[in-house]
């Protein structure tokens, strides 16, 4: 998978981006615009489930390349997200139980390329991401994902709680990480697995956590909160390698 | 411990600063510049072991707050470093094993900042840092730790493998994480000990390595090199918390 990322900017350039089906993550707007093609925009946007961000003109004028955004910048990826579906083929392939990473809302880009990078030492087959209230396959994740970007398939899925429905009836388990979990070490993680991991800031959403079949939790002996969400997801994970390597 | 983070600019400000003994973390010099007063700085700087960075004039504008920097900024820290004495008498108090953290060369102050929190949250006693070629506790890695900073003491140290031959003497072992180490499930991790945690690039240093006690690897099962350094931490940090907790 080869991965660059882009912005388009100017009216006539984003149109014509979304209208070519070209993979849009981001389009930040100028506060206030709200002029014909504008409007054509939202829709675009709308209709594909794109964040949308209403920002004052400097930061438009920070994100543009060329100066000339006519207050509409996109930002895109010429990464193609996976399906879901040839993360199991690739377990299949390899004869191993599927291992995915549910990310239920991480917004911070380094996080999320941290996390690509433990699911690909970890021997996952792949990170499902939601596609709203979630950062998207930007440079900085490609960056921190140290590579791994290349290898691990990455999945965009609107709507996670459906997503864990469809999987459970393809056998997998799913086990959410929150502080009020059963300890971690005494879950059984073995089998065919979706390790969900939480935003920073909110944790698992309860729709999403509901429909998960167990709760771990990560011991915390200290006087703080939470770990770093990607401290926390290679925790969680290394667990799992543990109880599939040592039996 | 409180932290605020400052910098200190002009020429009898940084000397001022020196004398009093006030912790500096870098300081930035004019490159070129080597008149009596920068030649009586550097020698400060050196004595203490304070790195120094020779950069253009743009960098210092750029890092001067007040405009009038003269060719040098110092950045420093509010924050008092802790002892090493301190962190093993914490042990004592709790009636637990000491658990120390000593990070060989952690550059990225994300990383610290996350590593401190891990530090925190793994019930461990206190994270030792080198003086030399390691990032120190600059306004990043105090925020990156999320109030961490504010519970778990940190030491800096000149000499990583002489602190190591020091707390040997006080009844710690030590584990180093490196690839080519035991699997670290099977390493028997409980007791006084120290995790050594490499740099982002090169791992664990030759000298420090041959101190210790034994080496751990993270079983890695995908296509790239290595976890993130912090991710890396936890993971370890928490295969003590399980050899501790389930005995």
């Amino acid at each position: 998978m080869r991965y660059e990322e882009f912005t388009i900017e100017g009216r006539n350039a984003v149109l014509e981006a979304f209208r070519s089906g070209r993979p849009i993550d981001r389009v930040f707007i100028l506060d206030g615009c709200k002029d014909g093609p504008i409007q054509t925009i939202l829709k675009e946007a709308r209709k594909r489930e794109v964040l949308i961000n209403f920002v004052k003109k400097e930061r438009l004028d920070q994100l543009s390349e060329t100066g000339k955004h006519q207050g509409v910048v996109a930002q895109a990826a010429a990464y193609e997200y996976a399906q879901v579906e040839d993360m199991l083929e690739a377990a299949r392939a390899k004869g191993e139980d599927p291992f995915l990473f549910l990310l239920d809302g991480i917004e911070d880009p380094h996080n999320l390329g941290a996390i690509i990078r433990t699911a690909n030492l970890a021997g996952a087959h792949g990170v499902i991401i939601p596609k709203r209230r979630a950062v998207g396959l930007t440079a900085v994740v490609a960056k921190t994902s140290a590579g791994a970007l290349n290898y691990t398939p990455v999945a965009r899925v609107t709507n996670l709680s459906a997503e864990i429905e469809e999987l459970k009836k393809k056998g997998l388990w799913f086990v959410c990480a929150a502080m009020d979990g059963d300890v971690m070490y005494r879950c059984n993680l073995k089998g065919p697995i979706g390790l969900v991991i939480g935003s920073e800031g909110d944790g698992v959403s309860r729709l999403v956590r509901e429909k998960c079949d167990m709760t771990a939790s990560i011991p915390m002996k200290g006087d703080i909160d939470s770990l770093n969400a990607s401290v926390a997801a290679g925790v969680l994970a290394y667990e799992v390698v543990r109880q599939r390597m040592m039996g």
